[in-house]
């Protein structure tokens, strides 16, 4: 039961609501505004005056306007502002600048080893921020949110990884405070397979509200939206699928302690390790992909039995969230054909046929994109929030 | 990415806000309602005549008001309109009459074969609708909606049971426009589990935004609400976890027509027939609870061991939701006790620390009662919705 009866905003219909009418990009008049939101003109024109200050708004050129007098129609400006995005693997790290629509206007990528620890890679990332920013010639006053993904849990509401267990040093590190000292803007951080899902979801037409985005890399994790939203549960754990255990990990130890989980057996190291046990030069995931290419029926079917290890967790997830589609990324991308080969085998064989009639099961469309974009739309949907309006604009 | 950018409706900031607004029950004057809306005067006036109109909001006597000027205070009203709430069950079935703050008016509690077919059980629904309106003297003219939950899949959208496996004759059948035949009003119908869920929520301050109801009756099956919205995924089945394959029921039977589901081994027909097995006698709920009751060792034994079997699904649940609560209803919930100890003793072994620090497992407190007020709310939100307020009112 959703009941907004939140009497504490003074804008019930204010800016936030007219700012998001505007968001499509259409150009409109102050008089289309007031029909569509009933709002007397007066509230109109102070509101627009309020967005057009910050420069979210502006006058469009009316190619229709007869004469010489300057159209009146305004429109939504993405470029009134820019937010910094950061896709932090384990091994990799993606930093990028985009406007309010989400175009990237510049972008870096290196290899950044996580476990270096907290104050070595934020300090890469405040770094790159600026050089970014005077790449493009824009200086920090337009930066106006920070997005960031980490390989690890993460308590979304603080910023503050959660004993992660391939990040040493990172368990309780006030990331948001740490990147404020440099950019005194909102920071949101999140689990790198979250701000996947959102990425991905951007590259599907319709958006869909039901969807797991899969993430089989160093670790094995998923981005769960249901119901049109990024869930991310109470302790910012919802999805984390490494760690359940399956019956052929059992007495197999985990990086995280315990015994038996799924990533013990079917991540790009465990493949790794079953393709050396075997007499195979082989200890990442480029290897693990370069074996499959040259046709080596051993790592076949190395990823094939992981393809089906997966399938026996996703299995559960699709009884539990019921998704549209179940989407396959991270650095064995590369295979995910072997890997739903072996997906799709379990899945569709123990569901429930109604659970899978709509069910899709394939690669990642965003591909090594998905993260970066994804924490561009986390960092845009904050700026843009409603608390965030207010609080630019103050109550009117 | 929630981008509000509907330029359909005519109402961005209309009737539906301002009723919203009003549901917390405050009476307001409409200057209040002006400066909380932003709304021109005109325009909250027009509004509130509508709601008015419909008995929506009504005035209120004021205390305060000095001389005999009557008060311009307006509020809620709640007795507007009433609902119809059904919770129809394998067994048993409730149906109730509730005002639209989800009050019960009038209720009744039946035995109630739902195998007997939809003509006879929607009949008796009908019957039972049209005697507790006369009970409590209201004609059919206030009631806004109904509210059904049904023991089995259901298509949200259409109303229509899809393939339930104990509900012969029902797959595909239209229930709304069976109820329609006699009440012209929008007709809702969802899984019983996912009403209980919401009835559960209502029963918990503050209401949980991640939790999970897990019913062990004749079937095993469970509501999820994830980000404080009820999940219902893309084909109805979300939180259909009975299902799911489980070690120790490997190549037991199970209704569905698969082998190994959890259901085979710890639904209440499954411990029964354990029970009998070792020589007791036991067929139903009832016989169980009794035999937990009076203190016999293998009935509570076989309880607990159910406990441990759902604690195996609850266990991947834990990592896919991350719910802060976990709650126990349905007919085998007098021994729930029993249950929640063998559900813990897997779920606190096996779930990561993280996504366990915040989790609460225990009873349902809102008892045989959840289904029909979940039912209620099913029903209130709905006829409270934007979109119908909309078509009560027409586009100002």
């Amino acid at each position: 039961m959703t009941i907004n009866n939140s009497t504490t905003s003074a804008n019930v219909a204010g800016v936030y609501e007219l700012f998001q009418l505007m968001r499509d990009g259409e150009p409109r008049t102050r008089a289309d505004i007031a029909a569509l939101t009933g709002l007397a003109r007066s509230t109109v024109g102070l509101r627009i005056d309020a967005l057009r200050e910050l420069g979210l708004l502006k006058p469009v050129t009316d190619a229709a306007s007869t004469g010489g007098r300057p159209s009146s129609r305004i429109a939504f400006n993405p470029r009134a502002r820019i937010v910094a995005a950061a896709d932090l693997g384990a091994t990799h790290s993606t930093v990028a600048l985009t406007d309010l629509a989400g175009t990237t206007l510049s972008e870096t990528r290196t290899r950044l080893d996580i476990a270096e620890g907290p104050e070595k890679v934020l300090g890469y990332l405040v770094g790159t921020i600026a050089a970014l920013l005077e790449q493009i010639e824009w200086n920090g006053s337009e930066l106006i949110a920070i997005g960031i993904g980490l390989p690890g849990p993460v308590v979304h509401a603080t910023g503050k990884p959660s004993k992660p267990p391939l990040m040493p040093g990172w368990d309780g590190f006030d990331v948001p405070e740490y990147i404020r000292r440099t950019y005194r803007v909102p920071v949101l951080v999140d689990n790198d397979v979250n701000i996947m899902a959102l990425g991905e979801r951007t590259m599907r037409q319709p958006q869909p509200d039901d969807m797991i985005f899969v993430k089989v890399a160093t670790g094995i994790g998923s981005g769960i939206i249901s119901g049109g939203q990024l869930q991310r549960g109470t302790d910012g754990t919802a999805g984390d699928i490494g760690h359940i255990p399956i019956a052929r990990a059992a007495g197999v130890p985990c990086t995280c302690g315990n015994l038996g989980c799924l990533e013990a057996v079917a991540s790009a190291p465990a493949i790794a390790a079953t393709l050396r046990a075997a007499g195979l030069d082989a200890a990442t995931s480029t290897d693990v992909i370069n074996l499959v290419r040259a046709g080596d029926l051993t790592a076949i079917q190395a990823v094939r039995q992981a393809g089906r290890d997966i399938g026996e967790v996703l299995n559960m997830c699709v009884s539990i969230v019921n998704p549209s589609l179940i989407t396959i990324g991270g650095s064995l991308a590369p295979v995910a054909d072997q890997l739903i080969a072996g997906i799709r085998e379990i899945v569709y064989s123990r569901s429930m046929p109604l659970a899978t009639q709509n069910l899709v099961i394939e690669q990642s469309k965003a591909g090594p994109e998905a993260g970066v974009i994804g924490a561009s739309i986390l960092a845009i949907e904050h700026a843009l929030s409603q608390e965030r309006m207010d609080a630019m604009i103050g109550p009117k």
